[in-house]
């Protein structure tokens, strides 16, 4: 079943694609603009954030009849909020690839030709993030709900993303920040923030608060993602060091090139003080 | 009238910067983060965008009484969508200055105590810019209106906002371009998406749409944005040559500097050819 929606959720995307270019002429105003989006989008990827989405709504639904186009078409908020946040991270990582292929920037750079650490490929790439951005709030607002319901979701799209971004930014200062004046509660408020709000707990409690659950229940999905996030953070820390490139599709060791202060370099280096 | 709603917006900012530290607990979160948005936001601005979107509000709807308060309050997210495009926009262009202060990524590497070319700065600014534009869509959600013209609303609010992205790709892109190869369409295109669409048409056809306008009026209101928003920025290119830095807080031949192509730089251009 997850199968099958992730490739409904695939072909979803490519129709947003489709209706994006014809809305915003996006082809004749620049075919790069458009080819970059397209490229990135449609690479591979687990969909984890559309998918709990999907699952949550249709978990506390009482609707008989839900038009699968519509809600399949709301997730893509997820996805496109999720490439958005990746594409200004890799800019700020200064990382090369991204899902096996080029980063946005990288990817720019390479379609005009110039080398891939130029300035101009970051700089095309943060406004290709941001356009992502409003095309992710588009997606919420397209779905077929009550108004004040949707109104309430897109509060928390708003809050999630507006926490999102308060944990990257405190993410790169602590990367700046010796590990010694870093403490375990440090990394795992980061974590929550950073990836756990809009990963796990974003999808789950919109997908609950669009289909009309209890306050109770919207709190319990609320601490599912939160658990969820930070479990998912430390496997993705683990891979980081011991994943093969061909199964992550991202370069290993790449958090100690960056000297983040994940928890399992944190732990690694309290431990050799210790030993020491 | 117009100084005093300026005043209003100003107070009105403040309140928001007050209630969003408390919302999302940001000085605890990161200091930095908190006191570099401060220091941007409540910086003198004309605040053109927010008093086009009340005026326009005001000038259709047939309520006869108005929280003022919560029309200032949706009016902000015009003026937090302006200093995310700011701020981002300095990050490409590498600008220092912005209303006579530190641009974004200058001040934070200011405040770090480093160099003010350091790319932290930027990737710090990077993010700053993403969390605002979160709380642009918050401040707009926020308004007292029935909530399908809300949703009429933000789905212009996005879509005004994916223009000026395209607009300012293209732009990045035209300054690398040889200056030959620009038609005037070129650039009167880029200046009616880059700074038209989210200056002078987003608030007006924005506030119409919350208030309950006729299409036909709302059609005009566009219109009349276009107008606008093209006047303006041969303003402000004319300004970044002839203007003074104490008035407008931005350095003198920044444009050149920059090879950008505006109308003033093309003509001139184009008129040297001729004499030659």
């Amino acid at each position: 079943m997850i199968k099958r929606l992730k490739n409904d959720i695939d072909t979803e995307l490519k129709a947003f694609l489709k209706e994006t270019e014809a809305d915003f002429a996006l082809k004749s105003s620049s075919r790069l603009l458009y080819s970059a989006i397209t490229n990135f989008l449609v690479r591979d990827g687990k969909r984890i954030r559309p998918i709990l989405f999907i699952l949550s709504y249709l978990g506390y639904t009482k609707k008989r009849t839900i038009l699968h186009k519509n809600l399949l078409r709301a997730s893509l908020s997820f996805e496109l909020l999720h490439d958005f946040l990746l594409i200004h991270d890799d800019i700020i990582d200064e990382s090369d690839l991204r899902r096996g292929k080029p980063s946005m920037h990288n990817l720019l750079n390479r379609s005009l030709n110039i080398s891939p650490k130029h300035k101009l490929g970051a700089n095309l790439g943060i406004v290709t993030g941001d356009i992502l951005f409003a095309l992710a709030t588009k997606a919420l607002l397209s779905f077929n709900e009550k108004p004040l319901r949707k109104e309430n979701a897109l509060k928390m799209f708003t809050d999630i993303t507006t926490y999102t971004g308060i944990g990257e930014f405190i993410d790169v200062l602590n990367n700046i920040s010796n590990i010694d004046k870093i403490s375990k509660k440090d990394i795992n408020l980061t974590y929550s923030l950073k990836t756990s709000k809009y990963t796990f707990e974003g999808p789950l409690v919109i997908g609950g608060i669009l289909s009309g659950a209890q306050k109770k229940e919207i709190n319990n999905l609320s601490k599912l993602g939160c658990i969820l996030g930070q479990a998912f953070q430390i496997q993705d820390d683990l891979l980081d060091i011991f994943g093969a490139v061909k199964k992550t599709g991202k370069p290993v060791f790449s958090d100690i090139a960056e000297s983040k202060k994940t928890l399992l370099i944190w732990q690694t280096y309290k431990r050799a003080l210790k030993k020491g």
